[in-house]
């Protein structure tokens, strides 16, 4: 029997401006959904709100056997259990393609992920094509015409991102993993040395001359014109100090200071310095769990820090709890790094974390503002992108949104997963192959 | 300083006609080729030979920053240390568009593979369209009309790989692994019981009925028509015995032919059964491991056994042993499936398998006529499937074509599995996403 097609309205009332603002830590997500005969009626105190109601509107109507849209009644309430939620790629160990970073943003939306942490430049080469330092690209990335991120692409990855309700936080990780900036920069790294004389290659930054703090002082000033989020991820991580401990003059700058032999206090001089710097151009650091471990930096800014990996025989349950003890925020990244890719349903470990689930006061679990996924790049590119991320990602997602007892049952999810894939990685990643 | 593009010539001859026909276990692949100044010269003695060394020309091409191509001057004699160097998709357990072969042929040919293993159907679902038993993928597939290979689909898949050099081996595995063809095939499977009352599930095909030997020479006369390779594959792999042994018909037929309790023996008599039909039909047939592990057939055809994985606490070094000590020719499948993905560079697993590496004689290594990677479907479908696959399987394929002792340092392949990556992997399958 056929019926006329019946009409529809979507009404969406939104409570504040802020159409042409970027999304924040701050922003609220929240969102109402009503959906009765021929309406379906959202109501949300933002417009980022509004997007995660229409990312549910559009994936509770289906189709039929003959075309036909439907939608069942429904009333929803939501709101996300965590603010932050992001999930890192790692554009410097293989070059993403601009479409591959476009693409994952749309994918993200999907999943109500709100934050693109954007590990940008790293060891192997430094794509990010500055506006002050060309020569940090002309010289250290992969190609310094095909395998850069000009100002325009960076500018439309942000774009891309707002109008999802993603923010976009860069990472100018220092003061290891540079060497790619070592190429473009002269005198940024520190020489290593090789008994009495240079050895011709090269360690972290050199934290010792004022050149650097000129450098980096400029950098940052660029990276906070260019990228509007309030959040900067400075890194911080898995510093050598081989390098600087084999250097007459980082010895030397060690003794004037005072540190004796312990290196970590020179890297949190450097930290502390270059988080001073981005305090003063009114962005909050983030820094990755290090920084924490080694040194607990007096007087910073109090960015939240970013847990990783504990590869000290730690669990990041004990991490989770020592640094809340100490008063930071945390984001939980260990459990997510998901480029270590497994054989059959691995997501299932992914959606099993539960970020709250360690050792502390109520208090402390409210340090924990979300966490992220991350994929490293170590062996991913545009053609294994998509398939290690999508929809493996999206059980992160889900406990990163969703209620904890409402998601318990991973069986549960599993439908969820599996409609994600179907939608979205074979009707529109692979749409053109199919 | 600008220099005057030089003239090349490649002459190809060939000794032997044959382009009109299709590969097969015994076609000389053998080539040399010859690159001097402005010329090269390719020699061999089949239309297979010609394509190998064409792929291999091709890719000692390359090409300047400006855009001029070059290949040096280079003598080579090459011929495939092995002559059955395979590639097993499985399009049962995610359906796999017509493209995703089509390209999986084009890589092979790349990486001198010469037989694709057409696992085409399984218990999950019945893709091949049948001219005999239409109701086979009408009922059997996971959609009667998008989710098939109909007769033209399979025509341009045998047209395509004939075109590469390439042998198609169509698989139809069977008395296990048929839950699909119950559902377009009433009375083929064996129905399971509960006591003294069908349980209403059913089992592997039932061997003890007319119908079902009357049904599979049907179904073998039409493979032999539409895949023109003389082997074909009969599976035999995985039986499970609890639904035969709970069948009082099936009780009563092993009783009838002194059986016993031994249900190896009725495996092997359907075995048998289907292998002498497919003897008589001018075919050799392939088998998995199990049929030789379960019961040794008298009188078959000797076609080669394909080892696969031991699940019984066996090494496969062990299996090949024992397999050759009994005459039969082997194919090395076992440390080659490859769909076991890891972290990391996996790909020097299977680079480090020494095919002929166990324990016998001269003549027992002989028997051992190849192998084949086998990319299995529980998690793999068109969105994932490239990017498991390649460039993994190359190092399979180098160790069934090369010499063993130019290729035992997996270092050395390294580059040459990064310029496939970036060839065919990015250039070619990621075109018109980059």
């Amino acid at each position: 029997m056929w019926s006329e097609p019946q009409p529809f309205v979507v009404s969406v009332s939104v409570k504040t401006r802020g159409c042409d603002g970027y999304p924040d830590e701050d922003s609220d997500e929240s969102y109402n959904l009503s959906v009765s005969e021929g309406q379906a009626v959202l109501r949300s105190v933002t417009v980022w709100g509004a997007l995660r109601g229409l990312e549910s509107f559009s994936q509770l109507v289906y189709q039929d056997d003959y075309g036909s849209y439907f939608i069942n009644k429904t009333e929803i309430v939501d709101f996300p259990r965590f603010a932050f939620r992001g999930l890192l790629l790692d554009t410097s160990r293989h070059y993403l393609p601009l479409h591959a970073i476009l693409k994952t943003l749309d994918a993200m939306a999907y999943s109500k992920f709100n934050v693109f942490h954007w590990h940008i430049v790293d060891d192997p080469s430094f794509p990010y094509q500055s506006r002050t330092f060309p020569d940090l690209s002309n010289k250290g990335a992969f190609h310094p015409f095909t395998h850069v991120y000009t100002q325009s692409d960076v500018m439309r990855v942000i774009e891309h991102a707002r109008m999802r309700g993603i923010r976009v936080i860069p990472e100018f990780d220092s003061p290891g993993h540079t060497q790619s900036w070592g190429k473009g920069q002269p005198n940024l790294l520190t020489p290593c040395y090789k008994g009495d004389v240079p050895s011709g290659s090269f360690g972290p930054v050199d934290p010792t001359v004022d050149t650097t703090y000129k450098f980096m002082e400029s950098l940052l000033k660029e990276v906070k014109f260019v990228f509007p989020d309030s959040y900067v991820h400075l890194g911080g991580d898995e510093v050598s100090f081989a390098c600087w401990q084999s250097n007459p003059n980082v010895r030397t700058f060690m003794e004037k200071m005072g540190f004796g032999k312990d290196f970590t206090k020179l890297e949190s001089f450097y930290m502390e310095s270059i988080m001073n710097m981005t305090a003063a151009l009114n962005r909050t650091s983030i820094v990755w769990q290090d920084v924490f471990d080694y040194h607990e930096v007096k007087g910073h800014p109090g960015g939240p820090f970013l847990p990783r990996p504990i590869w000290k025989g730690e669990t990041y349950q004990a991490e989770l709890s020592r640094m809340t003890k100490a008063g930071h925020r945390v984001l939980l990244s260990a459990p997510w790094y998901i480029n270590h890719i497994s054989y059959g349903q691995d997501w299932r470990n992914s959606y099993a974390v539960q970020p709250q689930n360690f050792s502390g006061t109520e208090e402390q679990k409210k340090l924990v503002i979300g966490g992220e996924v991350a994929m490293w790049g170590e062996y991913v590119d545009a053609t294994n992108l998509n398939p290690r991320l999508w929809p493996r990602a999206c059980a992160a997602a889900e406990r990163l949104w969703s209620d904890e007892e409402k998601t318990l049952n991973a069986d549960l999810a599993f439908p969820r997963l599996e409609k994600f894939h179907k939608i979205f990685t074979v009707c529109i990643l692979y749409k053109e192959n199919m």
